[in-house]
Order: C-alpha cells, then structure tokens, then sequence
C-alpha cells in the first residue's frame, strides 16, 4: 500500500450504499407486478429474482461484516415471489443494515474473511462487492423497464 | 459524520476502479463490432456511446479531482465511433489515471467541490459516482451481450 490516504468514512458509505439501495427500491416498484418475476431480455433472470440475490448478500452479508459470523448465503426461509412480499423484505434489510452498521467493528473495514465462507478478501472488498453487484444488477433492470416501455427513475436519484 | 472510521484507502481504491474498468473493457472486446455502436435493447443507447460517456467522466475527471481545475465534460477533439478508437481512447484513459492518481492532493477525497462546474458534492462522492455510473451502464450492456447471443465476461472478473 502506498496512499494510505483515506477516501471514505463508514458512515458515509452507509448513507451511500442505503443511497443505492433507494433506488433500487423505486426500480423494484416501477415494475408491474406481472413482470417483476417474469419479464427479462435475452434469457437472463427476471429483475424481482436479481432483487431477491441482492438481499440474500446484503442481509446476512452485513451481519457476517459485523460478527465475523456467515451464515449460509441465500437461506430465506420463505421464498420471495410477488411485489409486496419483496418491497417488505427490502424494507426489513434498510433496517436491519442500519441497525447493524454501528456494531461493525473498529479496523473490520480492513481485515481479511471469507465471505459466505467462500469469497476471500478484505472486508472493504466484500462490501464493495455487493454494493457493485446491486449496481450491476439494477443496471438491467433498467433496460427491462425499458424494453417494457416504462421509464425508469433516474440514476443520480438516491433519495 | 459519527463514525470516522475510514473504509477504503487511496490505492485500494484505484485498484478498485481499474479493476472495473478492466471488466468493462472486456465488455467493449466482446462487442462485434457491428453492434457496439448500433445495437440496442428499448431504445437505449448502444454500448459504445455508454463508454464513451465513462471515458468523458473519468478522464477529464481524475485530472478536475487532482487538480481542482475542471475542464468541460465530454469535450472530446474526435468523436469515437468505432471499436479499435474506443479500445484505444481506453487504454489512454487507463495511463492517465494510473499517472494522475498519485497527484491527489492529501485530504482531497473529503473536500467539497463543484465537479464539471455542475454537480456539487464531496470529491470521494463524484469519483463513487464515475465508478456506479460506469457498473451500472455496463450492466446495460451485459444485457445487450446476451440480446446478442453472446456471453459477457463474468461480472467478478477484475484482472
């Protein structure tokens, strides 16, 4: 390491990545129901179940952040098929990853873990990861929304 | 801000971003190049006009971060239009963050400043949103790979 010059404070992602996770929300609301778990392009995975992998990471992956305890990766109990069941679960994930963010402990950012006990790296890099993947992701959503002749909401928009 | 603990460090950082844009550079080689300028899904733009978007941002916009002198966005000499040109302009891009990265003067990250002399925030959040714009676009164009019949280059790959 040669710059170990700090770019971002804990909190500030937090906010960044609730950002990001708003306006996922508002793409998962923008589809019809009938579409949420149907619709896709090119035989990719409809966007509720890209939705329902962003959960499966990011509620127990911040628990596993936070305990240096994983869980299985994707053990939902219930299975998410419908609009209303997912928006809820999104709901229950803003809370519990603010609830969680403060019991992160001092230096984790910086520690190495096996995510999932399979994705090896820094704590940072995990995080990273499914943030990147949440981007990724919605990025398709917006060509289903697209495709479907809905416009989504726009990008800069992390209210 | 109640939680100072730093995230990320500038090098982590940087390898963080090239390691994106190296995944996204897969992307535009995996384009034919008959499409990367004229296929697209619901009326979005092609792929290469996205990449030439995430060229005039992050370019020009690691050189307005290091030096707090913002040049106007998109004010490319030479408009791209073809796959070799983009491949190249990218190359170029990649040298030139590599070289201006080290020039970020200490503290910079956290400074408030008007990026392109339109979009006002902290510098880590414009240069967050360099990278989220860049996954998120090519997300769009991992859909028009698959639209296309043609497999993306995995999403974890960062080499």
């Amino acid at each position: 390491m040669e710059n170990k010059e700090p770019v971002i404070y804990a909190d500030q992602l937090l906010k960044h990545w609730q950002g990001h996770r708003s306006l996922t929300r508002k793409v998962i609301e923008a589809f019809p129901e009938k579409d949420l778990f149907s619709f896709s392009v090119g035989g990719m995975r409809p966007f509720g179940e890209l939705a329902v992998e962003m959960l499966d990471m990011s509620h127990p992956g911040i628990t596993g952040i936070a305990t240096r305890t994983w869980g299985s990766y994707g053990d939902r109990a219930e299975k998410i098929t419908g609009k209303e069941a997912l928006l809820k679960a999104w709901d229950e994930a803003t809370e519990h990853i603010n609830q969680v963010w403060p019991t992160v402990p001092a230096g984790r950012m910086q520690e190495r873990d096996v995510a999932f006990g399979q994705y090896e790296g820094p704590v940072y890099w995990t995080l990273f990861y499914f943030i990147d993947n949440e981007v990724h992701h919605r990025g398709q959503g917006y060509v289903y929304l697209r495709a479907l002749g809905i416009t989504p909401p726009p990008f800069w928009d992390r209210s």
